[in-house]
């Protein structure tokens, strides 16, 4: 079973490498970007075959590595 | 209007970083994960207010800076 992870930055939280990202684009003259925030995803393929088993696996995994649950927030997306 | 742009290794190309998360979950006593590859996700406030001046934007923000088309692949999703 595949699934999908979305970890990104909780708002309010500063994000140095967005802030980058968009000096970046206005410097390669891409207009029209007000903003920009970067996160992570992680595509992962789970060997159980029951979507709450997979989830609740997927959840103890963000929990204890993927995200930072201080300032990230997650999303698990079962595909 | 925002915008997510998801960038993904192609399928073939070798994700190290993955295959770290792997085994790091693995020596976590997290089962049942099969494998893992990492992306990154850009959560993008775009200004134009028409949704394929928006798509044409971030395009060619993708193209230009966002993603390495050689080996990844990017998706755009107006949200």
């Amino acid at each position: 079973m595949k699934a999908r992870i979305i970890v990104t930055l909780k708002t309010g939280v500063l994000d140095p490498q967005g802030k980058a990202i968009e000096a970046a684009l206005k410097s390669l003259a891409i207009e029209g970007i007000d903003g920009v925030r970067q996160g992570k995803v992680f595509d992962i393929e789970v060997s159980a075959t029951d979507g709450a088993a997979a989830e609740a696996t997927l959840r103890t995994a963000c929990e204890k590595l993927l995200a930072n649950t201080v300032v990230e927030n997650y999303a698990i997306e079962i595909l």
